[in-house]
Parts: C-alpha cells; structure tokens; sequence
C-alpha cells in the first residue's frame, strides 16, 4: 500500500478530542492538563517528522465549560457570549499545543493557532431547538432561574445543563489562509471547538450562541484544504460493533454503505463515536479519499493505513481485507 | 509631503491602547465593549480603505485582569498562568476586532488574528523585580495570603495587586507568518497584550507568569516587518509637553533628540505616556523612519502627516514646521 504510507501533498486533518487533550475527570491542574498535552503532540510530531501536513483541530467543551462557570462567578465582569469564549478557549488550547507541538520536533517554531471562525446557516433547523450541552450542572432551581434554556441532562443533585443549538457547518472563514500557511510548511492549530460560530448578514459577520460540532467542522475542513485524508483522534483505537459488549469488534477497512448501516442500526454513542463516524461517511461519500478513527498513540501507523478503522467510499476489495 | 500621503507597500504597525477597546470605568458590558470596538475598527478601515496595510496590536489590562478575577472566583477549575490567559485575551479582543473591522469593509473577510508568543530573556533584570501591577486589586489581609507577588499600588480599602516582570521583548516567534500574510493581503490583528511571554531553552520555547509591554512589542514587530511607520494610538491627540497645565502644548513633528529631553525630563506619566514615547524613541532611533502618537480618529490624518505627534529621527528642519 505504497500510496498510504507514503506521505501526500495535500495536508492531513487531525481532529483532536477533549480526552485527547484532557483525561475525562476533572478538574486539572496546568501540570495535568500540560502532560496529556505533551503527549498528544509528541505523537503529532511524530506523523509531521514521518513527512505529513498535519492540520489540527480540537474541541473544547471542559476549556468552555471553565470559562462559563468562571464568569457565572464573578458577576462584576462583563458576562461573554459563547461565541467570544469559543475564541478564548481555541486560543487557551492551541497555544499549549502548538508549543508542545514545536518543542517535540527539536524546539522548532513553524506551529501556528489561527482564530477560525465558521459560519452557520440562521436557519438551520438546530436554532429551533437547543440540544446540545454547555457548562456547568444546576439544580432545578438554580436551572429555572437562568437567562438561558436549559435541559434536564443526567440524574442526581444538579441534573441541569444550559444547552444551545449546534447548527451544520456552512463555510470556513479562515480555510485559504490556513492552506497558504500549509503550504508554506507550517503547522497550524484552527477551528477548536469546531470553530467560532457566526451567520453572515448584510453588514457581515456575527456571532451567536451556539457550538458547532467538531468533527463535522474538521470534515468541512479537510473538504476545503483538499485533503486526502481526516483522521478522528479519540481515546479507542476503533469503531467498535457491540461496543463495550462481550463480543465487541473492531471495524477495521470498511466501506461507507457497511459503515452506514451499523450507525443507522444505532451502534455508535450519540455524542461520542456517533458524530465521529457521521463526518467519515459524509467526508468520503462528499469524495474524500479517506477517514481515519483512532487513537493518538496509533496516528502514524494508522495513516500508514495499519491501524483504526479505516472508512473508504467502496467496500475494501477481499485482497484488502 | 507626497512620500507620506501615499501609502507605503510595507505594513504600518498600529497599536491600540486599552481605551481604545474599552473605556477607561468599567464593568462594561458586551454591548458597550462592541461599541467602543466598532468605533475603533471604523477608524482603522478607512486607513485600509486609504491603502495602508495595517498589523494591528492591541493591549489587554482590563480583559486579562477579568480572566485572572473570574478563575480566582473559581476555585474549583485549573488556574490558568498568565501566559495562557494572555494567549486567550489575544483571542477575546482579536476575534471582536478582526469581525468588526471586516464588517467596516464591507463585510470582507480578509483579517485575521493570530495567537504570538514573543520571547524574553530570562536573565532579564525585570524578572529580580516584578514591577507591573496585573489582575485585582487586594485588602492587605487578603495580599497576604496570595501565592503570589503582591505590591501597594493606590491608598483606599484594597490597595494592593499582584505585580509581575514586564521584561523586554527580544524576538517575536510568528513575525514571518505575520509578514507573509500581511503581503498576500490580510489585515492581521497579533502580539495582543504585547505577545504571550515565552523563555527558550534546550527544549524550547516556555511560558512564563510576566507580562510585555504593549508598545514595546509592537515597536520590536514593526522593525520586524521593515515597517516605515509605527502609531500607537490612545485616549489624547498627542504627547504634551507641561500636560494637564494650563500652558500645555502638543509635541507635533518633534526629533528624537528633543523628545527624548522631554522623556529625561519626567514630562510624561508613568505606564501611560512614558512607554509609547519610549517605544516611538526606540523605533527611530533604531533606524525606523516615523512614529506617531494620536487617537483612532485622527489616525488616516496622521498617517497623512498631518495630525498627532510625529517623531522622526532628525529635529524637523525650519521649513517643516
């Protein structure tokens, strides 16, 4: 498979999850926060020395969920939108890893963090009803008494969580200055948190209130750049059927159709491998080469076509498999 | 003055104070941080629209010291260095600045910002005397028990800040991405708060708890970029000699060596005035051809030559005055 292993001119997006940036319990301290850090990029850098362009992208929901809590806090301050605190946290994030990213690839200083801003449809059916979750956890009480929607979420004391809408992707604002400086042959942190989110009207661009999946923003992404390949790092090596199950399987190369009809039969967890799995299929069956789930550990091996699960258009040939 | 009026095809820095972006009393809301930022962004578009690139740069005093408030009030969340709230106060103010100023020209969107790192020496004598006053202000009682350095800064019930090094700035990691994409075209919005301070070592580059001067980065950003031209814009139309007298005089079209008697000679306030004629200084001395100190609404006049205060290396010559 001389064409996977060998590195392409297009760059490869990585999109980084929360676990891969934070363990799942908190809270962190820096020094917790900058080792999971530390060792994401060395694997990062390792695919870059191995002669890939990487681009990465990465959420930022415990980053948000922070800076919500914190200024719901200190009611002196000015209480920001969400927009404005997508911009913060891709600023908190990239910042740390592009610094983890250079210092592991022999104090190199080509790693850049773009502010990305994507825009969103205003009338994309999302806005009609708020699902996803942000921030802190309230009592029913204290749940009633907020400015904003929010949903029972979970059980126990504080089952509440303000929740926004989380529209499609439209457009990535930032996407031709991110492949100049591609091309250029740096190494650029965008779109965190999937990117922040704003609607185009006639005097221009504004934000709003809402998240954008990042996944889905890092398929649209790697759309726009060309890229052959978008890789979904998270904390399992694969795709599993009957996840978490005796049996449970790895999906190894698989095609699109097959792919389909295990998320159609409900296989994968919604908020989690869900939308993962969601932005491979539409980035191949919308002409991508291929998507990638995996672990940071398995990034290089994985890109080399030897590891995760591996999501092509057609159904792997029986040579293949 | 025809070599001032056209525009120069390289990129004239402008550094926006802090009242530029927020009014002097807070706590502003986000309504009233839009406004003053719209109002400012109108001023920088018409200087575009006149053919100036423009780097924007920014401070950070208010927003940065927000950041610090809210996460104290947080205990229970990672408290963020200041190195990293820096890097999400580039973000904050960027992300307003870059949408606002884009919106001005008719809803382009060709500016960007970019998170930058600037580097400082460790053996930096400012780092044997923390000096610059960050965050919120303290009873004795409470400066006490902070883990940090505290200082008395004003009289009345909470007199007392934390106080940081603000070292110089020696280089300025992402001055080449900022210079290519300046020429291709971008208005770019960087070094906010004067750059994310970093140390180099073996492994490469480090935050550290310390805060750059504004100016001072901006300066070191405009020599980068083979700037002919540096502004620093403020709350007054001027530097003055005899300042909130009733002889007071603006300084117009003023050499170096004049300017600088009137900096030895205390005519202007400490960490408001002194560091922008300091950095004007430095600048021309250094072999730039022009610094100018004047407000966002005279800056496309002062661009012109014909507003603000205008240095220059060498004392005007009579027919210029």
């Amino acid at each position: 498979m001389a064409a996977e292993s060998s590195a392409s001119d297009a760059p490869v997006v990585v999109a980084l999850g929360g676990n891969t940036l934070l363990g799942e319990h908190g809270p962190w301290t820096l020094d917790q926060q900058l080792a999971v850090v530390e060792q994401t990029a060395a694997r990062i850098a390792a695919a870059v020395d191995a002669g890939y362009e990487v681009v990465l992208t990465h959420g930022n929901g415990p980053q948000v969920g922070n800076l919500l809590l914190q200024q719901e806090h200190a009611s002196e301050t000015p209480q920001l939108p969400l927009d404005v605190l997508v911009a913060e946290t891709q600023a908190q994030i990239g910042y740390l890893l592009q610094q983890a990213l250079d210092n592991e690839r022999d104090a190199q200083t080509d790693s850049m963090t773009i502010v990305t801003q994507v825009v969103v449809d205003r009338d994309d059916p999302a806005f009609a009803e708020p699902a996803k979750p942000v921030g802190p956890f309230y009592t029913e009480a204290e749940a009633a008494e907020k400015p904003f929607e929010t949903r029972r979420v979970s059980d126990g004391e504080r089952p509440f969580r303000r929740v926004v809408p989380s529209p499609d992707p439209v457009e990535i604002v930032e996407a031709d200055e991110i492949g100049q400086l591609v091309e250029r042959g740096n190494s650029v942190v965008c779109a965190g948190g999937g990117g922040v989110p704003v609607v185009r009207g006639e005097s221009g661009l504004r934000g709003v209130e809402a998240v954008v999946d990042k996944d889905s923003t890092s398929r649209l992404l790697a759309e726009k750049l060309g890229s052959e390949t978008l890789v979904i790092l998270t904390d399992v090596a694969h795709a599993y059927v009957n996840y978490g199950e005796d049996d449970q399987r790895p999906i190894r190369r698989v095609g699109a159709d097959e792919l389909r009809s295990h998320l159609d039969s409900g296989e994968f967890g919604a908020g989690s491998m869900q939308p993962k799995v969601e932005a491979c299929l539409q980035f191949v069956e919308g002409g991508g080469e291929r998507a990638i789930i995996t672990t940071p550990e398995q990034l290089t091996d994985a890109l080399a076509g030897d590891a995760g699960t591996q999501v092509y258009a057609d159904a792997p040939a029986e040579d293949e498999l």
